[in-house]
């Protein structure tokens, strides 16, 4: 199961308009991000490279390269500032703001996402809720009213909302990214299991639940085949 | 925003005991199986490397170095015979054969889980749930009985379930965790916003949704700023 040469991965970016920082350097600095959120709240003002990678299962190193892409933070012999790596972290993943949400396909998924406390934390804000359900519409779930998806684009409009998270199933899932995309939604968060077809101006970023079960399946496999 | 020289990123593995295939290029396989079995189903019996890549945004000489993992199984001016493609790659990946595997924390996220087709079709099998809840304890969920937490080592015994997914709240995460490694459990899907200590026997994927919201909002940031 060993590759004596495996193949590097290049940094995500394939087209000209793609940051050139990688999206795995971007998931370990949320990473880096919540755990010094969590070392912050126990009074702990400096951090050492080694302290920040152990509990994430991140080579020292690797968090040093990570860190350096921020500018001169740290301090030999000292560490990291908490407050000010928090700060430079947030605003290099740009959520040093608050972001707007709207959510598509109100399901099991959809409840579970708007009771996770972790989204509100972070600054995104799950402001309107659709599904084209006629049975659902006018339900109120966790504060929030369910609307007809006709009424997308003025409470996009309205709320000047530029990410949608999208949990419809697999079949509707590109007719109801074209209406966000038409109401001038300018950042998809798929979790219906398909493969979407957008604008190049529309970022995507899609959750494939079976993916990460695989993944692990995989870790568990080569695990025990060597 | 740009990095003149950015870090690459290393190939996952950390300690020894990891393969040296990388986590992103088996989330790679995981994406090419997905499309392959799409193409399969429309009756497409040989792909080429740039119809592979060009429905997931990956380009083809990305597409050709990871399928080069898995021997020589393309043929020059002909393609990817499909069918053999999808063996190899459900092989590589472990997800050959079918898992058994249990959850622990019955709530919105396992309901959704539950009724997510994808895991079942990639061959993992949901065999039990439990919650320390004693209200929910007896339960019926999409035909599963809810079972307390107790009753894990022997459930485990008599599945051999070898992974679980953990969709409790963070702060029981740590001793849930625990439970289900005393009883055998080698792999965990973790949606729990926490950082879990385990052996390192035991292998660990967390999907953390506020990480995934965060890339996106990264992405659309960015785009928004060059």
């Amino acid at each position: 199961m060993r590759n004596p040469d495996p193949p590097r991965d290049p940094p995500l970016p394939a087209g000209g308009s793609e940051p050139r920082l990688s999206r795995a350097s971007v998931g370990r600095f949320s990473l880096y991000l919540r755990r010094l959120e969590g070392l912050r709240g126990e009074g702990v003002r400096t951090v050492s490279s080694g302290q920040l990678g152990e509990a994430l299962g991140i080579p020292d190193t690797q968090v040093r390269k990570d860190l350096a892409y921020l500018g001169n933070l740290g301090h030999r012999g000292v560490g990291y500032p908490t407050g000010e790596l928090i700060a430079a972290l947030r605003a290099a993943l740009g959520v040093d703001r608050s972001w707007s949400v709207v959510l598509v396909g109100v399901g099991n998924l959809a409840r579970a996402l708007l009771r996770y406390r972790g989204f509100q934390q972070q600054g995104f804000h799950i402001v309107a809720l659709f599904d084209s359900d006629r049975g659902k519409i006018g339900q109120r779930v966790e504060g929030l009213a369910i609307q007809g998806p006709e009424q997308l684009p003025q409470v996009v409009a309205a709320t000047g909302a530029e990410l949608a998270i999208l949990t419809v199933p697999g079949e509707q899932a590109q007719e109801a990214a074209d209406v966000l995309v038409a109401a001038g939604i300018r950042g998809l968060l798929n979790f219906a299991p398909a493969v979407l077809r957008l604008p190049a101006h529309v970022r995507l970023v899609s959750v494939d639940l079976a993916v990460q079960l695989e993944q692990l399946a995989f870790l568990v496999h080569v695990g025990s085949t060597e």
